[in-house]
């Protein structure tokens, strides 16, 4: 590989060690107070992560789920790179750039709802790095083990900094029963620079079960005694935007009631990727974009005719 | 098998097919008040478990605790049949008849603030059908998937009635995040007969991932949206009674929390067992106890010195 024209401020995976290092970028890149308060952009400096309820009514999530359903139930689409099936019973698990495989998620990921809160919190044009849906079944739902998305997304996908924002939001109501996501509240002002060595295609294995890229359990430890653990419960139609550096995973669901959650990463256009720090060749397209033209909000209210 | 000496009121595992069947047993023995309220009893009846916040002290709590640890600890244990290993990672999963491996778990088996309540419960004396610890270590804690356990005990064990009652012990913290223990309120009305045949020596692997002698999707989808989901948590030393045919499981467990839980069941010792159901040889005795012998309470104080 040719020399990095990108200085590595956050090395991973280049060695056995796990340990924490200062994160050296700003949680917010703007001074504006127009979309969320001074209340709420300090919550989210201090904790990584902002909850709004009910943003979407139920009537788009009814919209959105049945636009769902219909792609899980087409067979034929099972086969395509973007659906990313369970290791034990081929169920789905997630579906990547659902935004390209469907017009209305093409328009939600530029809802202004969602763009406002995203551009203030980056100070910039956004554009979208990762869409995807997590479809957690009911009755055998697996778990997401614990990580910072930028972790992989700086080493797998050439990210340099931390300045892009993951935004969730619930397609069906998340329980405390059903595997809702949980955070570690405060842990993005640190970066854990994991252990281990990036195979070759990791993502083909780290998208059902990821073991390298996760912490230590010491760390891990460490990083709960100081934040302890927050769930996100709420009813469908709520989101979470959360910092990309934020500790997070969910539990699995044996209840009957499945969850489903909408995932846009939303990254800065001046943030945009280079080649991978692991090294290796740069994942697809479907899971990390290099096409860094910024979104258009979409103005329109959101009547999701197709 | 020789014919059986007992009318099977709960047949299961005869066929493919899943069905409810109406519970021809009490859920409560006794007309008496002397421990338990009017309140409590008919609580019981109606959602089949009770929960008692801090009925151990923190003291007591530490002392089991660290007996526990010192039985995971022992190597040379984790080859005895009564420790139930995980299927991935060699942890203990399970200890069974740990009231005969610790004189300190024997004198908590017989505690009178335990036998008190079943007592009342099941309006006669009891025996020790069972007695486990299930651990849920911290970061890869398994799931425990639904399941009544009278439907097991009946078939597997020839318990022939209704007229147990499950007692569960909290050793540490059980929270949102680590597995609490799940049940669907009301469930213990119905009997539900699974489809399935028993295999030869099933609790190998039922233990480890219970399959046969579970509900269909379809029946619990059903129970849920009758009674829905309570899930039992509280501080260590906290206690759920719970009866023998109530439905429950508990979620994995990727927090760095522990749930650690002591089980124990006690049966009425006028619904000894008989031979199992299920026309197969019977557990072994770790597993379901014959020595039908009723329990003496240990009334002093348990000040759990060994």
């Amino acid at each position: 590989m040719s020399e990095k024209s990108v200085f590595d401020f956050y090395p991973t995976r280049t060695s056995s060690e796990c340990k924490l290092v200062p994160r050296t970028d700003p949680v917010v890149y703007s001074d504006s107070f127009s979309i969320l308060s001074r209340e709420r952009i300090n919550f989210f400096k201090e904790n990584g992560f902002l909850v709004f309820d009910n943003l979407f009514s139920s009537t788009e999530v009814n919209v959105l789920f049945n636009e769902l359903t219909s792609l899980c139930n087409d067979e034929s689409k099972k086969t395509l790179p973007q659906f990313i099936l369970e290791e034990s019973d081929n169920e789905v698990r997630s579906i990547f750039e659902i935004h390209k495989l469907s017009k209305l998620y093409d328009k939600l990921s530029r809802d202004k709802r969602l763009l406002g809160v995203v551009d203030q919190l980056l100070g910039s044009q956004v554009y979208l790095h990762q869409s995807r849906v997590n479809l957690k079944p009911g009755f055998d739902g697996k778990e997401f083990y614990w990580h910072s998305d930028f972790e992989t997304w700086h080493s797998e996908d050439g990210m340099p900094n931390m300045r892009a924002v993951s935004c969730s939001i619930a397609l069906t109501p998340n329980y405390e029963f059903n595997g809702p996501l949980m955070v570690v509240p405060g842990s993005h002002k640190k970066f854990v620079s994991c252990g281990g060595i990036t195979p070759d295609s990791h993502y083909k294995q780290s998208l059902k079960r990821q073991e390298i890229g996760t912490p230590s359990k010491e760390i891990l430890n460490k990083m709960v005694q100081d934040g302890g653990i927050k769930s996100i419960k709420g009813n469908a139609g709520s989101v979470v935007f959360f910092d990309c550096n934020l500790m997070h995973g969910s539990n699995g669901n044996i209840s009957p009631y499945p969850r489903s959650n909408v995932f846009f990463v939303f990254n800065s256009i001046h943030n945009s990727l280079q080649e991978p720090f692991c090294g290796l060749a740069p994942r697809p397209n479907y899971i990390a974009s290099r096409n860094f033209e910024p979104l258009q909000p979409f103005e329109d209210s959101l009547s999701f005719e197709s």
